[in-house]
């Protein structure tokens, strides 16, 4: 339901219907809606925590924070989870689905809705910092290509950062079909 | 031998030797070590094809250059077979050190050998050029993150192109240990 409809368009008492069981099971068993789909993607870290630490950054250093949380997270032991993730959706159409989502609803929108673009816009700068996170995680944990591999975080914070602030909040052409 | 190894540790007489044939018979069936390699990697395209049109570009327009050769071949036939490449990379670590291998050696490093920087300063630049390709091609078509997904070549090139072209020849902290 959540690669179908993504997390929005998913509810529990949809989910359940489909599993033939009472809502009020699925509320006991995985507790919110938020819980639920962070189970069904299996994700190793999750966003409600990490997040707030990352939007208190001042606007000018939003890029920063943003590449300095991820590799916390990958160099970090939810690594192990989020190389599984990867390798899963890479495989599988579902779970590429379902990674996509859980980028989309619980990361990057977060991230740009502080900013103030139209959702257009929105969508367009969240889908240029994907590119450059998960470019940076194929890198350095799963091509493990030097000297990516083995630098210091905060050497990759000063490499990548002006990238990512520049899609964020800079002179940017938007992809468009 | 070209995980192992690398491309230049590698040699037709070595990979004879371990497959307990004569090092002419490898050359009959593959042709060159350059060919064996792509056979090796099951790379979807010939660099030696695709380089030279990417080489001819201005200095300054290297970076658009790249993305867009990087489009024209991934929005081509080649697509399948470099998913099938990449999925067998996440998975696995032997061909993620082949396709590794593959970039620095047939692509990558020819690249920014055009540009004048010394080995270290050439490495890094390039894994930073591999951060933001490998990105956009896991946002583009594996993940298909919207807009990216549906967007024109030419609108990926002006907003991608401007942050390769940073990494390759422009001001840039570099990564390291």
């Amino acid at each position: 339901m959540f690669a179908e409809r993504g997390f929005d368009g998913a509810t529990i008492r949809g989910i359940a219907g489909v599993a033939g069981v009472d809502p009020a099971l699925v509320h006991h068993y995985f507790g919110s809606k938020d819980k639920l789909f962070l189970e069904a993607v299996a994700a190793p870290a999750d966003p409600d925590e990490l997040l707030p630490e990352v939007l208190a950054a001042d606007r000018d250093a939003l890029g920063a924070a943003v590449v300095r949380m991820a590799l916390r997270v990958w160099d970090g032991p939810a690594r192990h989870g989020g190389l599984a993730l990867l390798r899963s959706a890479v495989g599988n159409e579902w779970t590429a689905k379902l990674l996509r989502e859980f980028l989309v609803s619980k990361v990057l929108r977060r991230v740009v809705a502080t900013l103030g673009f139209d959702p257009d816009e929105r969508a367009a700068r969240a889908s240029l910092v994907a590119s450059q996170l998960i470019g940076m995680v194929m890198v350095r944990y799963v091509l493990r290509l030097e000297p990516m591999a083995s630098a210091s975080p905060e050497s990759v914070v000063a490499a990548l950062g002006p990238t990512v602030q520049r899609y964020l909040t800079g002179d940017v052409v938007l992809p468009e079909p």
